[in-house]
């Protein structure tokens, strides 16, 4: 369920599904239901966003969710200008104006106010009340929120409460299977599938540690950056190393065990 | 005691009341008594508040509590205009000038300062001091005040204190009997009762297993989500597990278990 | 020691003492010593300073103190008027200046701050010194300080400290005895004397399970509640439900255990 | 050690001796030392101040300390007139400026930059510097800084670092005797001596139960407001649970046993 | 793997590579890759950093991140000028919009949301969006962020989450081999190879109790203090005492048992 | 290692050395070299900052850090001018720009960004980047930076990073030896060197019990308190009670125990 092929259309980013997400996100749009993406990170949530918005001609808007987001930062603020106080929109009420798709990407990692704003968006109402101007907005047929998370990192404080989870409908993405990663990282990087294969091969092994000595497994993103720094002419022990060991651990007894696995495996 | 029926007249949003608290509305109201509204995610107590407005034909202001919302979110706050910093209401207070229904869902999620602005309210006097500008507004017969909150969530820190409670008259929303949920989501979503009665079946059973493995069971709204996709033409289970069990869980196992329960289930 | 009767003229709040506490707070008046009102939720308190200020024919100014209430909610602030900054005196400096009674509601609510802006207020010196502005304000002799909060909340961080507690003369709130409370009942719902006795029987029970069930007792405030909306026309099962039990718990079976007492008792 | 005789001349506030704390007060003003003043609840050290300044005819700032005050509130700020934003000092810079006492009540409820602030002051710089303002105020040789605290209060997060607590010569302070004290109570009040004297026999016996059933022991101050309470015509039972037992503590069990003690003790 | 040598043409700081880190960084900035730089203090970070970006002819843009950065620190702010509100580019802004190498050392130190304003820099997107402006920046081809940590401090509050650390490509850092170290610091401090020689044995020899009695070892700056105090007359133990023991530890005994091993060891 | 000997010439206050710290000083000035001092409360850390700034005829700029005292306090912000915001440098920007010594005193207590504000000032860039303006400003050769902070009160919440600690040059301070204290407090206090021996030997006894059942031992500073109240004409035993021991302990027990100490060796 994955990403990163190159766009057969030039303006739609590129997009090889490997379930049926593209069917519900349509059958969500079309019933004007809000979707939850799932998944760890580096497996093509975004992309994948990308892609439907432009299949469906919709304008996209995303947001970064990180702890110090605040609801004010979505709807909008006062600022001054010539002494007065004017609103200024935040992109969610931008987006809930003129319709399109909002995408708020890491939706756990918001202040806590952030979920409780988009409760009447996602109910039956489908309203934007903006307490401090006093506006009630209707979010108009074309207006579509899409939030992401990934379940790896929840924590007791970090976590969406049931009274949002439930208002949306939800897709659980994982990494691609591997003949289908090989495409992908190949037609990144430009390397050739033969060199990539063993390189995706290393990739599944140290995923399979994750929960045990790695906090994260080997993303598609940083098998991409591997075979880049290999097509460029760098080492493959080399560029292992700094793309796809390196950036996983800074314990040097977990970084020598997944040395010695590369070892083994690469050559 | 739910939610969602089209309505008979169409500017009263459908309720399709369950026990007595339409009676215990119109009493506290004409009596000047302020309610507090309790239950589960999704059960239909905000339809309830916008149903009872209509019928009443009272304005209806309300105000999704979060973490941040403190009092002067609802009383108002000085902004600066012309280079004067000039008072402007907030809803509440805009609600007991004018009169009609405030309505603060999810209380308990709100600043502790949010629930004592509102002791003077919600007793004998039935006032609105507004230390800040020196006003002190006296309620008129036309103000209710509601408030919601789910109990499920309450924790030490997040619970209101006995002398804010013991200011309302409460009511406990559950869930619809399974022959009324059957008929509200038939009617939400345009699928035929036949093919919704195992949809609520199995919502029944999953419901049961709230406080074991699930926090919060499904909510009629994931029921309307699911036959929505499922007219939409998407497969039955697809749409199950992506309207009704992503939605609920993250651990694989619990995933697992609950998409065994439906598959036994729903063919 | 309670509250809520007619009044009899009909510009003094009606209260109805059941103790010392109207000779105290004449006495403390007269030789200009704080007040201090301790006790429990909805029993009188805010009514009985009510009572002795239009008695005494004073101004009252209320404050209902909360989490975030500071210093400068008290004493005041600089607010920009026309680019320049202006002082506004809060509702305690205008009472200094003034005269009349300054009552500060569940003061252990208040940020730590008001607890010690009160002592140069409440020693032999009554002065209210504003350090911002410069001034040092002397309270006037018709200027008294009280202040109240409920014992039953007090905790490590939410407690008088000595040196604030030993500023003030004291007194002791509780329910009023059983015949009295039925009279007041009966007078705030407008129901006969018969029909309120064996609400108040019920409450009573109910009050001797806090601490155990229950953090708080009912209130005298939910008594007259549940007899208004008797008087409503509303069963008496289900106004005790909705006015003497939900909002006293969200425990099923703490719940349901009162329902069995109130069934036992109410018919 | 205290307080609260009327004062011989008109212009100097009543204070008598309990030891050498006048005389160590007039050398350290002769010889520029800091004073820091040590002592519980009511016993007279802000008397003693005030006693003081007026005998050495020198101008007298007095700053209550609390949770929120923090070295701007003592220096100085910043604010807007006309566009512009203006240094305003506060009163520590004040008193540097034009000399006299400066005394900060309850120097560790201040927040920790307050007493850094002090520390250029009170070694042989005797400086202020304003980092704001770029200047560095030397101090007169009319300034001298006095400071208090309760040691009955400290904690780990409530101390006078030794690196502040060493720049000041100090004092203990402690009630006063029993004879002394039934002076000052009767002048106070304007009861006799002997309906003084079983108040204060009362007051020592209830002293001694400090750091067992009670925090903190009566204060002079309570029983000056206790002898007013009866000089006003109240019971002399009622006077001592009103002034002496509920400010002391809220404890049932606790309350219980001191008013059996006053039964005792007192008629 | 260090630094700190003359450099050979005089705009290009001085670097004596000692892995194949030029190269990776080459790389990474012909594949447009980020960079995340890791290793202990003092051993060369930053002096890489401004020499491969003096080499590549880019500008450098350096922040230091600490406890208080934040996002709006690098993205920016608005000001006040005239009374209006105008937006004022933060450095990582700047650097997006010109292009060129944008440093921020010690990324774990800053507050969370920054890492995650750079995800949309880092992946195949690389836009910066500015959410107070609405505008979304593109980085330039010209563009490379290089980030750096000490994984020596790491702890659960301050650490990279997986989804920042798989968005770079990673280099591990280390103090140098002996002989390069010793021929550092003689060209740096002035002091002959010979004298240098031994201060370079003692710090591999305190470098090796790391994580014993030491929190860090002696960086190879420190080194250089030593030799420039020795060079300027100072005696070896004195200069050993000043720049490498007292600078490393406050325990009486572990600097007692550095002594002795430097006496040991320097002469 | 002390202070507060009259000074020689007129313009430079008075230090009398206890090891090399004069030359050291000088040293690290001369190699441009930043220096940390360690030891002590009120053993002459400031003082000897400022002999050796006025020996050198450096202008000296002193900041006492607290736990508040932040980045932006020493290195300037943006305040309102006019309705414009002008940039206001803070006393290191002042300092970086004109040259001189910049002390931080007690380095340790002032908040975590401080710390790493100085890094490129000391390190072999010398920069100071002022991210707000946008500028980076180099330190001139006449730029000095000395830090000193107490290592009696390290914890691990207020430590200095090894990553700052390695930045400076560093001298441990001490007391001063028995004679040469009695020669410092002699001519501070004006009292003869026979009266000042034994509360010197007293003080030297105090010392020994740090850690025990003081938090820190008798400063110089106090004991020339001591010394001008006995030269004042108070007696001894009051002076010592005043001046050396109440300033240490509020304990009841431990200030017993230091009366009979001081007892035993003072008569």
């Amino acid at each position: 369920m994955t990403v990163m092929l190159k766009a057969a259309r030039a303006d739609i980013p590129a997009y090889s599904p490997s379930g049926n997400e593209c069917e519900l996100f349509e059958k969500a749009w079309v019933r004007q239901l809000p979707l939850l993406l799932k998944g760890p990170t580096g497996c093509g949530k975004t992309r994948f966003v990308s892609h439907m918005a432009a299949k469906l001609n919709l304008p996209l808007s995303t947001v970064s969710c990180h702890d110090d987001l605040s609801a004010a930062d979505l709807t909008g603020r006062y600022l001054l200008k010539g002494g007065d106080t004017v609103w200024v929109d935040g992109p969610l009420t931008r987006a809930v104006r003129e319709g399109g798709v909002c995408y708020l990407d890491e939706i756990v990692e918001a202040r806590k106010d952030v979920a409780v704003v988009l409760h009447p968006l996602t109910d039956d109402r489908r309203i934007l009340p903006l307490e401090r101007t006093g506006e009630v907005l209707e979010a108009p047929v074309g207006f579509m929120l899409v939030v992401s998370y990934n379940p790896g990192y929840q924590n007791l404080l970090k976590a969406l409460k049931p009274s949002t989870r439930q208002r949306f409908v939800a897709i659980e993405f994982d990494f691609l299977p591997k003949a289908a990663e090989i495409a992908v990282v190949a037609t990144e990087s430009g390397l050739d599938e033969a060199r990539v294969a063993p390189l995706v091969a290393l990739a599944h092994r140290l995923r399979a540690l994750k929960g045990h000595d790695l906090e994260e497994g080997v993303s598609t993103r940083l098998l991409v950056y591997c075979a880049c720094l290999i097509d460029s002419g760098m080492g493959v022990r080399e560029a292992v190393r700094a793309a796809m060991i390196e950036p996983l651990t800074d314990e040097p007894d977990v970084r020598a065990a997944l040395l010695e696995i590369a070892d083994a495996m690469i050559r």
